[in-house]
């Protein structure tokens, strides 16, 4: 036995209830659980809530008809993200922007929008960046991520919104819905790092399913990271 | 060649352009002709308007955010039909209903929207009568649709839904958004049938992929086939 394996083997032996290391403790502070099934019911939401409060992660990541009960059930405990046009993005700006002001008032603390990716496929980026930034102005001091939808893009158009999301103003850039064929890729993690401005987080989603790849994740730039797995991987433990 | 053989086979060569049967020319009028990709883009949305009046759809079934784009391009030669809450089902009701409005505002005749599947998941029955029914409000003289996600479901909740579809108000019932995994089933369609009140209408969507399985979801009770591959076909032929 090395002697990093002896430190890591005794650390474990002192913790309560779980077998988590500091890595694995520390990445947790990095995550938006989510719960995103379309047929989710409030017994589950309420099983993520309760998860995320036990293992301290950023928020939770829910869909915008359980947020109202999830403030009322956490409260203070943890913060509430939910998604607005999504997975597809294309309902209408004004629709997305009632959404997003409905869920604020139902208590979301974060919102995670979803860009319309027909736009961006006729160059219509003066249309994203005005949703986007109407969105924030919604938002106000709340937390605004931007999903473009990283797989159906190409590295191009990647690098095209990493631009636009910068000048609209939004909090977050984010990497995929989960809905879409393809989740986050250390390659497009790595390009928004060196594409977006200095006030733009980066939220990795879809996929991520060791706490290898997400301290890989975290390596890279990401400031958020999109999964229900690394729980469920913690309470294995 | 038998009989039925050679009249079909001369009915052909008298047709303009077209190789398709007087069958297969009455099924267009049962097709919502969708395009509901992720991705699409306006030049996509817009040959799907050019191939639904060229066969006499039913409607062109598009993505909110293009329905004023396709009002304007399609006037009063096609029907438009929109999702709303599409397609997990699980945005608010009041976003829904802003959402609905905003649709028919910008010209949209049909409105498919999505029923939240937790709430059948939790025998909340009354939320989803409430939700269906405020919708129909929105929609007044306008066809309401309401997908239910028949593959979520188990045969007794198909059932209740039926119930609740017909005492809700609604105009159709409808099988799948095509995005959960699974589409129309014959005996989906046949167990609408048996359920539904009489003011409610079949619309069977998601894998349609043939004129012969078209005809058959029409002769168990579907009044409406949300596809695109039939018109493939058809421009095939």
């Amino acid at each position: 036995m090395k002697c990093e394996e002896i430190r890591i083997d005794r650390y474990r032996v002192t913790m309560k209830g779980e077998n988590m290391t500091e890595e694995q403790k520390s990445l947790m502070k990095y995550v938006d659980h989510t719960l995103l099934a379309q047929g989710a019911t409030w017994k589950e939401i309420q099983q993520i809530c309760d998860d995320a409060i036990r293992f301290g992660t950023a928020s939770v990541c829910i869909p915008a008809a359980r947020v109202a009960e999830a403030k009322a059930y956490c409260g203070d405990r943890m913060q509430i993200c939910t998604v607005i046009g999504f997975p597809n993005g294309y309902s209408t700006t004004e629709t997305k922007i009632f959404e997003t002001k409905d869920a604020l008032k139902n208590g979301a603390d974060e919102i995670d929008m979803v860009i319309n990716v027909g736009w961006v496929k006729e160059q219509r980026y003066d249309l994203v960046e005005e949703e986007i930034a109407r969105l924030k102005e919604a938002c106000g001091e709340k937390i605004l991520k931007v999903i473009i939808e990283t797989c159906l893009l190409t590295d191009e158009e990647k690098i095209r919104m990493c631009e636009v999301v910068t000048k609209a103003g939004a909090d977050f850039i984010k990497t995929s819905t989960g809905f879409a064929g393809g989740g986050a890729t250390f390659a497009d993690v790595a390009l928004f790092a060196a594409h977006v401005g200095p006030e733009v987080k980066i939220k990795a989603a879809g996929g991520i399913s060791s706490f290898d790849d997400a301290a890989e994740f975290v390596r890279l730039g990401a400031s958020r990271l999109g999964t229900s797995r690394l729980v469920r991987l913690a309470k294995e433990q």
